[in-house]
């Protein structure tokens, strides 16, 4: 199998992206890996030359502030995007990029496609939860303005994605919502759960983002403007407390020494809520498999975002979605 | 001033009612108190009898799990409705429950009525903020399924109140959206961003749900649903975040001494960010002033609500927003 990576994605490309293929590559000898971008910068990254890595150059950057739809267009020998001409061309089966999130989503759509009946691609992070299982939310910023099918597609995606990636047996979705009652929500909320209900899929109905570091479900499907709300919601309040944490275990000798104490199983704590650490996030939907690492990936993520890669790929990941969308 | 309160609203009804009410009459003999609820349960409470404390009876209650818009159609003389009427009908210039929240809503809308002008009135709460100033939100909760025209009002009704009751000389008014660019978010926060732009408020633009606690705006509008999430997002992070602190502080001995040392601070901290702490919501576009208090509300809570509800009626708040709405 042959997997794409977009070298030049990410707060520190492209060192971590060479340093994680490269250990991806020695790591999993059945997997294809190609680095693409710039060569002159490459190259001399490259300790070690594993016949199962090759480079491809590509001249130009995406920049993490680019607009997404413009850089997809004008930039034809970007990184990401000759990335996504691989896989739209076949010569590979995924592609992994820690660059500009929109511009993923772009080249996803407009570079790969969509599977045909597939209406609106969802981006599907894991957000962590308490007991470390986490939970798959999409769609978390690929569609803003969501019909009630793409709610339903998106929790089709999301059960065959982990039944094939995590293994889990059966699934439980959730929808996001104001409250548990069926008839709670907006009007988009109240057809989405009529149609989640009659889905052959394991629907238990609505989750209250109060509940979401609980775990009630296994995934939780939203629009793509609600789903960044809570998210970023989470991750304020996350570090707003935990910098508080810091102010007052440094107020005095006494504090520090207590904090010294207990910061161990805050750290531990902490690193269970950094969504960071739990793995790329797949832009489900397209024809082809994409992934996302975050920004801030180091060259750990990036190995274990091809090991995800490798996962999905041997469970064919997209087969199944295009199967299930297209009934069988 | 007249002010009505619902005495039998609340998890703590009717005796918290009852005595925030007796504190209120005793510390502002310029306002009139009027307790409306069951004679037979309020009568035994009244320690004192002060002459500017009424009591009014009410055969019916609304539970916190009735069902909102029939609730109040069927139970016309439950204390929340008959505390609605007297406002309607002039004998109250305020009113306040810590009862149902979808019922009080009700009660605003179909009992009380909307000022002519405001299409869809807002819930609006305080969200407290890290530098304890907080930020007033709306709609949380009254309008699920917004049109830009209500964001926009919220946004001039939002104003007014944190001017009347806050003092506050120009307060910042931002829009809830997943990033700060002008062109982000669904088509409502893009149509609402223009329509809030050109209006004659301090509109400070897009505002993160991750930068929520560091107020960086007064005044937060979008559509209760999104504002829904956020809060309730908050509310879950937080309580998760402070029941694992306290699971790691009773871990062993030495966790147990170093915790008792930061305690003081933390609790301190925890209390900034209870939102129940931060004063009843108004219920902005009604033709009456209406506040909810939270169901959870001690006395003080409610005495509390008399505060605002006397402050907002010697700024006259809602002759204010009458006057702004309908053009001076």
């Amino acid at each position: 199998m042959r997997i794409v990576i977009d070298a030049m994605g990410g707060d520190q490309a492209p060192e971590v992206a060479v340093e994680g293929a490269l250990d991806a590559a020695s790591e999993w000898p059945d997997v294809d890996i190609i680095l693409v971008g710039d060569q002159d910068r490459i190259e001399p990254l490259l300790t070690k030359r594993p016949s199962n890595l090759s480079v491809k150059h590509a001249s130009e950057v995406i920049a993490a502030d680019d607009e997404p739809v413009r850089a997809v267009r004008r930039k034809k020998d970007a990184s990401m995007v000759v990335a996504g001409r691989l896989v739209k061309e076949k010569q590979a089966e995924a592609m992994i990029s820690a660059g500009n999130t929109g511009a993923l989503m772009t080249t996803g759509l407009l570079v790969i496609g969509r599977i045909p009946g597939i209406e609106r691609p969802g981006l599907a992070p894991m957000i962590p939860t308490l007991n470390g299982k986490g939970v798959l939310a999409l769609d978390l910023g690929a569609n803003m303005d969501a019909e009630p099918e793409h709610l339903l597609q998106y929790g089709i995606m999301g059960s065959i994605y982990r039944n094939k990636v995590h293994g889990l047996e059966k699934p439980r979705i959730g929808l996001l919502n104001v409250g548990t009652e069926a008839k709670k929500g907006n009007e988009l909320t109240k057809a989405a759960y009529e149609l989640l209900e009659q889905a052959s899929i394991h629907f238990v109905g609505n989750v209250e983002s109060r509940e979401i570091l609980q775990a009630e479900c296994d995934i939780i499907v939203c629009d793509g403007f609600a789903g960044n709300i809570m998210l970023k919601t989470l991750e304020g309040a996350a570090s707003a407390i935990f910098s508080m944490l810091k102010t007052e275990f440094t107020k005095s000798l006494a504090t520090k020494l207590a904090a010294s104490v207990l910061k161990p199983g805050l750290k531990q704590f902490k690193n269970k809520l950094d969504y960071t650490e739990h793995g790329a996030a797949p832009l489900l939907g397209i024809n082809g498999l994409v992934l996302k690492s975050h920004g801030s990936s180091d060259a750990k993520a990036i190995k274990n975002a091809v090991r995800q890669a490798r996962t999905a790929l041997q469970r064919d990941l997209v087969g199944a979605i295009v199967s299930e969308i297209n009934g069988k």
